[in-house]
């Protein structure tokens, strides 16, 4: 069976643990939750000794189900003050799994000055001195760490991690080694940082177990089958997100100038349809899998003139945040941009939103892309400035006494104005996340996005579902095809570990996450006014829409009563 | 009977409001308490048009009673999310009431960008355009202005305010029409900032009616001859505020290096004893009066080798704050750093403090006088360092990714450390206040500040004891002479207003402001975990005591029932 990894920081010590029983049916963010819950107090300094940093496997992980090897990096957020889970894809998770690791739980601080590496291999795990490291973006870190440990899975901080930003997310490398599949929000490459953690390479390669291996072949046979063939599926393969470029423009929600529009003139520049043209015309790819096995691939390599990669992928919040929020329609300014941030190590939707509120305040013109990369250097090198968008978009708005400031609970809104997608905007004031699109993405739902009628209803039955995957390491583009089939997911399960769940088991697991992470806020010193949008978009009209965000106060109480 | 004045800045228009029978027995902090609980919706932004900006007199204010002229400025923190009053003495409160106004109530926000000065004469109000004043330090406006309005009463913002400052006071003249006498604290001068008022200008002057100026007469000889002949205004007179350094010093809690220590090495170069003779050997005054007929003059009038004025006052928590906290020890470079805020429109606290947690970070080394003069001047330039320091502490070490941040509800701790006065860590802990000395000065109580023991009665009893002064207009430095005699305080208020009040009143009403005060914070949502220390307080020991801020949060817990 699978074992904990507790790394003690205080003690420089690493230690495998039998896991028990209570968390044996749980991965990935339904984990972070029970354990953070458990072992964390909620009121105490999210970068001080008292958090812990969990970097955790879903129960599906290791395996050969496609889309099932995302990672889970939780912790006590510093952005938010409350719980965070944050989870991308890459090839770390699939590869701790087989090492018999179900999650690394990070503890304390150092006592001293020095930086380390988790370093797990088929020996064991040791804490590997990480001095020559320290400072180096992420690209060049993963690179030079993978000339050390062959072919080994990194997940890692750039610069801003070690400076603690709040901002700062924590990378993990796909199959090429790009180090850009984000656990970007709430500032886990922050407390990793704290706990100055640079890495953590796993070395060794395994397999897992099965409990009933015919049995898992015959599911994962018929899993594959329906994802492969969904519609939503093919969707993905040929634009990626991307697509949700127009649709959101369409919806006049796109977010323009610092969220002060939500139609944006020069939508076309910055379309999927463009984006594959220029790919293509450049030689780049338009599908691609961060993780083996993936047959969705909704990821892109996004290329120069010369063929050259300049960043993969190239997603949706990023194109609206550090593109139309920015005022910026150049592909490659965005581009540049994201790789920036990848290789420093941030947020783009935090950091995108932060350069836009500066932007607001005169620090530069909206459109100005120059001005833009110059600042995301900034953040590398850490003048003032580079600090202040680090600390995020919620005290860049203090430092430069900006009011139309685009958070909840101190983070970030994703792409998404709420004024336009009032259900999405209830999932920004009610996840126990902060303003987290994924924690209940409305924005495919066939409504109408405009009226607060039944935007509650929406988004709880999405933060309902959300879990699911969050808990199985299911990449959550698989809702299109496997969502409606969850007795598979079941089946896997079985076979995988003997155990004999019914499909009600999903949602229950699911509320049960909600739960435990509305709790851990609860506890951390939340209550219902935590679950409100700013005035900046209760009062301020979206010009193209002539809306604010008016889902009563009510709706969103009732809700929260799934608590 | 004085009136209120409503200053619309939305239509931009003012008008005059009889005061509603429930304010009528409340002046200063008890009133501003009230009416923001009845007026303000408490999640408001604070910058934004639903705040409400209420300067008050208290109820002996425009008398002769000494020490009765206290001005009281309030409305909801924008650095503590909670309610907030500050006060100050100097000569606009009785000014404003002896021209009938009670308390001015500034509105709304105006739609354009244009700045306003409020002007109250013979004639009533009205808004005169300020455009020809903005940017402008406050010394040089309160001169230019005294030109135009001679012998005003001038109550203002310096660029600290108009750049909407967290750290940003609002400043009034002292007989002398030096704008040194600070409602410092919480970021009033952001709120009057946000309206786009300048300036509150009294030109006009009155004379307060008497229900029974006879007995007035006899209660006020009564109460002058206790306050004049009390020892403890004679130690206000000889040494003012700064005794509290070497009394501090010595229980162990003088803030030294942002509270790294509480126990300073030169100590002796900044004593109140060493601070008389420079400014004896000077030619300066080491008593003086902020306010006509004040017989405690606990001011004072810091000069430089030519008998030139650099400042006055010079006070403790100046001393502390941008002395010790610096590890600064010349009063030169003290003295200068307290002009440069008086100019700029800074609390000195807020921003002694937030220099302290850039020099821990490395920006400038503790004890570099020239640096700390440096980051004042970028304040007022509105560098982005400059933005950073006055946006708060709090900002402040979440840009510099400093842990060691004396921040209580996110408003800076007085010169008191918590760790060496646990009543006075209390008061930070539990005041609606956030961290504030004056909301229950437990310094001078004949206790061992170092034990827990009973930290939190002595706090209740002094958190309890001082809305009478706040509500009155007294200046609380009368505690330790007119404390004693309650009655002569209901015997002045009787015979100004017909009432019938005995001295249980004193005490009800002052438990009322406290609970209006917590009750706006509740509604604005805090909780009991607000009432908390951070943990480099409370796990952090103060290296000289050995100690760490260990009262109980169940004695802490307990005591809030006064709500």
């Amino acid at each position: 069976m699978e074992k904990f990894l507790r790394v003690d920081m205080n003690e420089l010590q690493v230690s495998y643990e039998e896991v028990p029983e209570k968390y044996q049916k749980v991965g990935g963010r339904s984990l972070i939750a029970k354990l953070l819950l458990d072992e964390v107090v909620p009121t105490c300094d999210a970068l001080g000794p008292h958090n812990k940093l969990i970097v955790a496997t879903g129960l599906l992980a290791g395996t050969s189900v496609s889309s099932a090897g995302r990672i889970s990096v939780g912790a006590k957020s510093p952005l938010t003050g409350g719980i965070k889970e944050s989870n991308a894809g890459g090839i770390t998770a699939n590869r701790l799994a087989q090492m018999g690791v179900k999650a690394l739980v990070i503890e304390g601080l150092p006592k001293g000055d020095d930086w380390y590496i988790v370093v797990i291999n088929d020996q064991g795990c040791k804490l590997v001195p990480a001095e020559a490291y320290v400072g180096m973006g992420t690209y060049e870190f993963c690179t030079k760490i993978r000339e050390d440990y062959s072919d080994a899975a990194v997940t890692c901080i750039g610069p801003a991690g070690e400076k603690l930003y709040n901002a700062a997310g924590v990378a993990t490398i796909d199959r090429e080694g790009w180090p850009s599949r984000y656990s970007g929000r709430g500032g886990m490459g922050a407390v990793m940082g704290s706990k100055k953690i640079k890495a953590i390479v796993v070395e060794g390669k395994g397999r897992v177990s099965f409990a009933n291996e015919e049995k898992f072949k015959d599911a994962l046979k018929e899993y594959t089958a329906i994802v492969k063939d969904a519609p939503s599926t093919a969707a993905y393969k040929d634009y990626g997100t991307p697509s949700m470029v127009r649709i959101v423009d369409a919806l006049g929600g796109l977010p323009v100038n610092n969220f002060s529009n939500g139609s944006f003139d020069r939508v076309d520049d910055i379309s999927a349809e463009t984006l594959n043209d220029v790919i293509t015309r450049r030689g780049g790819k338009t599908s691609h899998a961060c993780m083996a096995g993936c047959v969705i691939a909704c990821s892109n390599v996004y290329v120069d003139e010369e063929g050259e990669t300049i960043v993969s992928p190239l997603e949706y919040e990023t194109i609206g945040l550090m593109g139309s929020n920015l005022g910026i329609s150049d592909f490659d300014v965005i581009a540049k941009l994201n790789y920036l941030c990848n290789d420093i190590g941030l947020d783009t939707i935090e950091t995108g939103a932060a350069i836009a509120v500066a932007m607001e305040s005169g620090v530069a013109a909206f459109g100005d892309g120059e001005a833009a990369l110059k600042m995301v250097e900034e953040m590398r090198q850490g003048t003032v400035l580079g600090r202040v968008l680090g600390a995020g978009t919620a005290v860049t708005g203090k430092v430069f006494g900006v009011r139309n400031v685009p958070v909840v609970k101190g983070q970030a809104m994703a792409a998404y104005d709420p004024r336009a997608l009032k259900g999405m905007g209830v999932t920004y004031a009610t996840s126990a996340m902060g303003a987290d699109h994924t924690a209940g993405p409305t924005g495919k739902a066939k409504v109408d996005h405009s009226s607060p009628d039944g935007a509650a209803d929406l988004s709880l039955t999405l933060q309902k579902k959300i879990p699911v995957y969050d808990c199985t390491g299911l990449c959550m583009f698989t809702i299109g095809s496997i969502g409606a089939h969850p007795q598979v997911i079941i089946d896997l399960l079985n076979s995988r570990f003997g155990w004999d769940l019914n499909v009600d088991w999903l949602n229950e697991m699911s509320l049960e996450t909600l739960k435990d992470e509305y709790r851990f806020n609860e506890l951390a010193g939340f209550t219902k006014l935590s679950h409100r949008l700013p005035e900046a978009f209760t009062e301020r009209e979206l010009p193209n829409l002539g809306t604010v965000f008016d889902v009563p106060d009510e709706d969103i109480d009732q809700m929260m009563k799934y608590s």
